[in-house]
């Protein structure tokens, strides 16, 4: 569970190639844990489906860790790999989390 | 592809339960037809894995298009169905995109 409002979120959403690759599952791998580990992170929710689609949210407790996360190096070097042979196309969207509710 | 923001992006994340049967499909068949046709409406992603997990992200104008959403009777209907036989759990997170960016 998140906290209260409100905090931030990333929302990730992408098809791959069929390119994927050991590299990528490596990376990504190194980078989720890397995520799971920064000072601002709250918490991650993620899918993928075999046609390709995923979506991932990636919950930060400021705007200023996703900076911090965005000028990671190995987050760089991912992206720029990743732009040319892993992703059919992807989106970023940083968003700030106003209101939460679910099932207890 | 969405518009400049700031618009809003409504975030479900659920777990289904094993129940989910021809009357689900059917509901939700209709509230997608109902969600993409509401004023407000700007686009959605929706990705749900075979071990029953799922990310549905929804983006809207404006809050007063969210709104208007959750008062929607039959909206209402599936959540009061969907809560006990459907969703081993949920989350619902409202939020306001400030940026965004992709690949071209």
């Amino acid at each position: 569970m998140t906290p209260n409002p409100p905090y931030y979120a990333l929302i990730f959403t992408s098809i791959h190639t069929d390119k994927i690759d050991e590299k990528y599952n490596e990376l990504n791998d190194n980078l989720m844990d890397k995520i799971t580990n920064l000072p601002g992170f709250i918490g991650l929710d993620s899918v993928r489906t075999e046609n390709k689609v995923g979506i991932t949210t990636i919950y930060f407790k400021d705007l200023e860790s996703i900076k911090k996360w965005r000028k990671d190096t190995d987050h760089k070097y991912a992206k720029d790999f990743g732009k040319e042979l892993w992703y059919e196309n992807y989106n970023i969207r940083i968003t700030k989390v106003e209101k939460e509710y679910g099932k207890i």
